[in-house]
């Protein structure tokens, strides 16, 4: 708890004199005034979140939290409760959407085993950091102790310090665990101030009879826990999970380093939202990848005032989303590092 | 004019049967299905438009096509003439945003001169096929004769033939001229029969009153063109300009070739509807990288029912949306071809 309480004090706001200079720099190279519109927005943010003019984002890493939830055993997903362990596998082979976009863009994985109900033998790319098996079914009480989501905090923590201190540059957040679309939706409600309906989607691709008895789920698992949602520490561990958790001491982090994280879809979102209401000042560490088809992420863009980069009608999670953004990332950084000046170039600029 | 003819004749439609195959494998492969949304889309279109179950896509080329444009007398840009030139001198030193995109989307950049008004000693990756020294001001009468603008279009197609020799899997379009959002605005007024004021926009930056200056001179420009505007060759040659025709041509054989190619933004799309115009079927072998904020990109992609794959408030041109699109691209093709399946994972799939 006081590291946590640490690093929510150690984050700082932006370096405003590093974004002045890297809007000034903007101006003097051979394009028009605004022309690569969110490019230059992208970075000016990379600038001031890391302090630097010419912030570099090579390295290039997406931490992957994997947890059980109880809450699956309410029928909430449309894929067994199993699938979680079998992924962890196919990840550490190399078959998943995530493994196949991060290869296109140049991204590390590490998958964090925080929480999977199943034992792994140990692999390179596999970090044990097992809290316990699953959390508790969320519908029938707190999903976690307040131990237990400190703990899972104090993981993320240490993967983004473990990353920043392997020369990464850009972190992207991942996700898996069968049931954790239940458990964000739950803290969407709470932190959205929405109805279950609201902010509650198909996930992995539920049948209308399946989102209504989700939809049911998220209001029991709000009613049963109502008197423990004072604060976001307790809401989140009233509804949320390990990898929501993990993620949540990730991005926290990366913020205490000055790291620009890039946040996934729904589940990320949801991480990202708890670390949001511990401290404003996080949302500007905070690069949103891209909309997520599940219902409810746009509420949380309209609430914080943001638009994510890309919109693609994905909704698959594991930090598909954001491995793609890194992409474009890169690209506004390459632009902003390397690009020649009118002065430099010989072109006539717009003021002639 | 038979080159072309020919051309257009070869175009057929998409591998009904490759897409369908695809699709089938998008089924298997381990992830909910339909939960990557646009990137399945992608996938199912590029294996159409290859004939490929498995298509590739690593070796990327933008081809830029650079021309003069006499309307730029009439004081339509907010950059002098000789940044046409000057840009050459740029793209070629690697100091241009499209350098700095390409670089980091890992693509190519062919530059082709095919009508600017000034003389460049050769250069790696410079290619002269110049027509004339810039088109003749289109607020006057046609930009340029019909031999001239089918002249443009086999220098497209023969680039677009090159490239497909060199190994290029995936093509994009990139111009330069200034004064070529003014001849295309002039096309889209045409083509999607609007106002001129609905399509004019501001370049590269026109102020309040250079924009109306701008909308009067489309509207010359349609006015002393009138009896030319009969068929989609005589509009492009009345209204277009030597790099617009020049893209006609290359998106137009990248067809024939069934080689998917990816449609930059304001400029490039004008010289896309031209090829659409002409052969309808050529729309599915464009991959519309984003939606430019130049006034009228919009209307364009409403009157064909398409949906660009980024919105990045980019108005530069260059190719830098087609490069930045190509990432997304390539991840698609990444995910489709090398994603492990249920089967082969040990995954449990829904219907479990």
């Amino acid at each position: 708890m006081e590291q946590v309480q640490q690093w929510l004090e150690d984050v700082r706001g932006l370096d405003e004199k590093a974004m002045e200079a890297a809007r000034q720099h903007q101006t003097r190279l051979t394009k028009p005034r605004g022309s690569l519109g969110r490019l230059e927005e992208l970075a000016g943010r990379v600038a001031g979140i890391t302090g630097q003019l010419h912030p570099e984002v090579m390295k290039k890493r997406i931490v992957l939290f994997a947890g059980d939830h109880g809450v699956a055993r309410e029928g909430v997903s449309a894929y067994p409760r199993e699938v979680t362990a079998q992924m962890i596998m196919n990840f550490l082979q190399g078959g998943a959407a995530i493994n196949a976009v991060a290869r296109a863009v140049g991204a590390e994985i590490e998958v964090v085993d925080i929480g999977v109900d199943a034992d792994f033998p140990p692999a390179p790319g596999l970090v044990n950091r097992k809290i316990a098996r699953g959390s508790a079914n969320l519908a029938e009480g707190p999903a976690m102790s307040m131990d237990q989501a400190v703990a899972a905090m104090a993981v993320g923590g240490e993967r983004a310090e473990v990353a920043v201190k392997n020369g990464v540059k850009l972190l992207g957040t991942g996700d898996m665990g069968i049931g954790n679309t239940t458990s964000s939706s739950a803290l969407y409600a709470v932190f959205l101030n929405r109805t279950a309906g609201e902010v509650t989607g198909r996930g992995a691709g539920l049948d209308d009879e399946g989102l209504a008895r989700k939809v049911q789920v998220v209001e029991r698992a709000l009613t049963v826990n109502r008197a423990r949602l004072t604060d976001p520490l307790s809401i989140l561990a009233a509804l949320g999970g390990f990898e929501i958790a993990g993620l949540c001491g990730l991005i926290i982090a990366a913020a205490r380093n000055r790291t620009p994280v890039v946040i996934d879809g729904f589940i990320s979102s949801a991480a990202a939202l708890v670390a949001i209401r511990l401290k404003p000042e996080i949302q500007r560490f905070c690069l949103f990848g891209h909309l997520s088809q599940e219902r409810g992420h746009q509420l949380f863009f309209q609430e914080i005032g943001e638009r994510p980069l890309l919109d693609l009608h994905l909704r698959l999670g594991e930090g598909t989303g954001a491995a793609l953004a890194m992409s474009i990332i890169q690209a506004a950084i390459e632009v902003h590092n390397r690009m020649a000046t009118f002065e430099s170039a010989g072109v006539s600029d717009q003021e002639e």
